[in-house]
């Protein structure tokens, strides 16, 4: 059954504190906090089926790593791809886009913030259920 | 078994073109290349038993995040760490120090090379048997 909690490699964490910029539950552990010696926040981020984050944006772009499960990837103004463990997602910098989990399976991804400490996030509007289409 | 083939995640890719700074067979898959879009150089590294990298620094610091199997990590004057599937590792600029697989099983990591592009590597000598210990 796909629509299982799932192998999420590193701890699955707790309810993701910035739950606010997502549609659905999804959990958080910070692998690598943001600091001055390394620069590389790196966090492991865990959707339930149909979760997905906001459309936003990195101004110093993001890699995904997906460890675990299914799920969804999409730009503005492209089409929605499907994503598998062992699948990278690398997001330039300024690329209005989303994440998330397939209609009927958990999805965990690895979240390397890049061009830090020049990288900020913009959160814009949520991603609607004609959007992300798992009727 | 543990002296067996693990589950990489990511492709476990081809002998590790960096060999002669590693004891051992490695594989290597570059996961995203080294650039100036996003800055940070991520690798997927498999050992099989007993393999291990040369001891070795990088002037802008490492985060290893271990996906599969049981592994060795030391820096320079500190014990040998068992380190296992969900493990992180952040090793900061300058620290030397070596990473491989346990005697008796593989370990796959993710590597990130941070403060990039601010960040070279310097090999230095192979990690003896007593060093590693195996016996």
């Amino acid at each position: 059954m796909r629509n299982a909690p799932i192998d999420t490699v590193f701890n699955q964490g707790k309810p993701n504190p910035y739950g606010e910029f997502f549609t659905g539950k999804t959990y958080l552990t910070m692998l690598s906090e943001k600091d001055d010696v390394f620069n590389a926040p790196i966090g492991n981020v865990t959707f339930e089926p149909k979760a997905r984050t906001h459309w936003h944006k990195h101004s110093g772009g993001q890699i995904l790593l997906v460890l675990s499960g299914e799920g969804r990837y999409q730009e503005k103004g492209k089409d929605v791809q499907v994503v598998r463990k062992g699948d990278v997602i690398r997001i330039a910098p300024n690329v209005e886009h989303w994440h998330g989990a397939a209609p009927d399976s958990w999805m965990t991804h690895i979240s390397v913030e890049t061009n830090v400490p020049n990288n900020t996030t913009e959160w814009l509007s949520p991603v609607s259920d004609d959007e992300y289409c798992f009727s």
